[in-house]
């Protein structure tokens, strides 16, 4: 008898912004695998397992949740955010990719959730209201070349720019090479926002022109979100600036 | 007194998908203003009232909110998945920059959702497992040298694509002109997911490798995921294929 392979996404934080279909599935299984804080997160029973492991073991983390699941248990992998997004869900399927054969005759169920790029965006306005595209700013996993390049070619094509991963105590560096590198494409005026713990009680969103953007406004808990030359600044006598982009692009502002 | 104005996103399309504090922000307001099939998803009660317009009329829509907000009643405008996402939040700011003063002063509620890529990577694996963007290929609002140019742009960064409105009745030809350009980029085996009504009873998953990518198997219901050349299909024996993005990228393989 095999068991269920549930991987779930808490959503940015709070339990508010954590669908019924994840927490369905929270219900129904018996063994949680995931980095710490995001176990926190969840409300489990006395009869429900957790198995915390360190934020980079994701693909011993699968392995160990499939093997579990193989052997009967209903397992929840546990993601922050949305599983799908830099996260979990592609680790279990390079698990299953690379691994033993009955792996592949799990019952794998995925649950979208909220990723921090939308939930920064619904707190600031509407940034990402027109093309954008989300880059993980990690050079564990990819050359930085390869981070560079990226960078260049999607600023150049105007899209608004979620940075995943912008900056750790191992990379302290890559995020302010990431501005100088934008700052040769993008006006010195273009939006930035640094939008931390979205939708939970520390939450600090900060925006600054891209000519003055401070890496050290940023922390592991941050997304960063990169405007495009047509996102636009509303200022509100009283209240938060609104950043947003518009969903029109005329023919003369390309 | 004022209202307030929520604006809100029901998710890709069950009730089982959407936010708690969506749901809650459904429950504290009177009026309700969305495109009618997105309103239809929302159960409501007899005192609050439904304003449903066409799917193209957001910028009226946004306004006619505003005015009613602004006149002191508490509103809900209404998106399907995430309305920061090509969607209303960005047709409310743009309202509110171009509006009278007094529009600024209200309070703006922006709950975060789950937007359609996200919900048809969750059903096929996890195509968006890294670096990735979101395009509307809609040209209504933008020319259509720009779409092309983007494209070219992201497929040679390596980017996954998930395009939003990929077709309409008056819009056939687009997608079919936007595969053959990216054919000229990505290996004719690269994977194409059509992703139709995610999460609802009449989904429908459809891969095929880009040499074959048929733009009739798209409606205007259907988010169309493009892998990068790096993504890959798991053959499942008398299950579904998962298709993935692997999260890290060697040296020689950029």
């Amino acid at each position: 008898m095999r068991g269920t392979l549930y991987v779930v996404g808490t959503g940015p934080g709070g339990p508010q912004q954590m669908t019924p279909e994840a927490l369905d599935a929270v219900s129904k299984a018996t063994e949680f695998f995931g980095y710490g804080p995001y176990l926190d997160r969840l409300s489990l029973r006395p009869d429900q397992t957790r198995i915390a492991s360190d934020n980079r073991e994701e693909l011993d983390r699968a392995q160990a949740a499939l093997a579990r699941s193989a052997s009967g248990v209903d397992v929840c992998v546990v993601s922050g955010g949305d599983p799908g997004v830099f996260a979990m869900a592609a680790a279990v399927c390079e698990a299953i990719d690379a691994g033993p054969p009955e792996w592949r005759d799990l019952d794998l169920v995925v649950t979208p959730g909220v990723t921090a790029m939308l939930a920064v965006a619904a707190r600031i306005g509407a940034p990402l209201g027109h093309d954008f595209c989300a880059i993980s700013l990690s050079d564990n996993l990819k050359p930085w070349e390869v981070i560079t390049r990226r960078l260049r070619l999607v600023a150049e094509a105007g899209l608004v720019i979620a940075l995943y991963n912008p900056i750790s105590k191992a990379r302290p560096w890559q995020l302010g090479q990431a501005f100088d590198i934008l700052r040769t494409v993008l006006p010195a005026s273009t939006p930035v926002i640094f939008g931390r713990a979205a939708g939970r009680p520390d939450e600090r969103m900060t925006v600054m022109p891209l000519a003055e953007a401070d890496p050290a406004v940023a922390d592991m808990a941050t997304c960063v979100v990169i405007g495009s030359a047509l996102t636009r600044i509303i200022a509100r006598p009283g209240r938060p600036d609104l950043v947003y982009t518009p969903r029109f692009i005329s023919g003369e502002s390309q």
